[in-house]
């Protein structure tokens, strides 16, 4: 725990109490709107409603954390004897991250071999992803950061590997509307995770202690609204193009 | 933090129930009514209600706030160290205003095209506007809050020509039995939030401590019901009349 002024708690209690409220009404959209979507992608926005949802509750938990982690009183900030629980992020990631790909993998309406397969196959590694990371995030000495982190690069790259050498023929059979978003929503998914190892890195530049937890707390959360609400509302659009492409081939059969 | 009567305590703690009242029941009513439109108005009406749901949590959320922050025993107020939360309307205006117009743009079913790059550009002008506007509003100088004011003036700008030029040709040719209903929704979003910068010039005015918090709480809170529980029920007007033209020419056809 680093000692912070009364500037930064507030900024990340509100950004912390604005990430919720963003995740709560993503989750509420997504999964209001399948009923506008046909059956084949009603499963693709109940997930990304779920990741939504799951991320609300983890920034209401970190948010209480917060709040019980300092004591503001007058302008001045005091620890507690209560330590954050940074560990939310990442009992959030391990269930949220495979099912951010598991969206993606849906919401392209693959033969069900495939899109079995590949969900567990994309799901798996970004699970290690994320297992694989975390004794680093504890860790307190630098070295050990690294090698966890170098770690849990390779199922990272793996993913990504898949994600645009797997997928891409893939892709190039989706239809002509939504092949240049689900190429944006596969290129949001890669640059807001990239964005994860950035802020892993945080604690290795020259930034001194208060800084470095609120740069580190707000680098996440934008990273989360990102890759969870932002792509969600894709996952939206792509569905609904596509269901209308679907009722337009039926009233045309 | 400034000193308030118990008078001024109670009215602004009513207000801020009142309001958290009237936004979870606008949500309820424009979420319920969404069977009632055909499917080209119903995300007009799930982002309306989204609007409200999310003004619902931060006046909740305010109204806490309120009530650490003064402690009223026997009709005499005093404070207590906890300092008063207003950056909730921020956080909850970086939300909802982009929302706003966004809900005013779905109604009108323009081409998929035009609705992407409308959204986009007021959303973001709109965003902008309101991170603009907040280092103003936490400035202890009037001048430093001028300055900023004056910033966030610009984008404020860019939103009303665009509403009133750029989508003037548009709104043209808006079925005829909601032309001036999308007009009036129009005028209201403009007459709401002209009303912001009124109350955020306040503490230029000669009023004293107690009333200048008190009448910025009111003021704001007068402002946010008409934008968005009062814009809400006009969309879900337009809705239902632009349905029912719908479905009265499938019928004829």
């Amino acid at each position: 725990m680093s000692n912070i002024s009364a500037e930064q708690f507030s900024l990340v209690y509100n950004a912390f109490s604005f990430t919720f409220a963003t995740m709560a009404a993503a989750t509420a959209f997504l999964w209001i709107s399948r009923s506008q979507v046909t059956p084949s992608y009603k499963t693709a926005l109940t997930i990304s409603g779920l990741v939504c949802a799951i991320a609300a509750y983890h920034y209401f938990r970190i948010f209480e954390s917060w709040n019980a982690s300092y004591l503001v009183r007058d302008g001045v900030v005091t620890q507690t004897q209560v330590a954050f629980n940074d560990a939310y992020r990442y009992v959030d990631w391990l269930l949220t991250v495979p099912l951010l790909l598991i969206e993606l993998v849906l919401v392209m309406n693959l033969p069900s071999k495939d899109t079995m397969s590949l969900s567990i196959r994309l799901g798996s590694a970004a699970a290690l992803m994320v297992i694989l990371g975390y004794p680093g995030e504890i860790a307190s000495d630098n070295t050990t950061r690294a090698i966890w982190g170098t770690l849990s690069a390779i199922p990272f790259a793996y993913v990504m590997f898949q994600l645009f050498k797997g997928l891409g023929a893939s892709i190039e059979r989706q239809p002509e509307n939504v092949r240049g978003l689900i190429k944006s929503a596969r290129l949001l998914t890669f640059a807001s995770w990239g964005f994860y190892p950035l802020v892993y890195m945080i604690p290795y530049t020259n930034l001194a202690g208060g800084s470095v937890t609120t740069g580190v707390q707000i680098g996440y959360t934008i990273a989360d609204i990102i890759a969870k609400a932002g792509v969600g509302v894709m996952i939206f659009i792509i569905a609904v193009r596509k269901s209308e492409n679907e009722m337009m081939k039926l009233a045309t059969a």
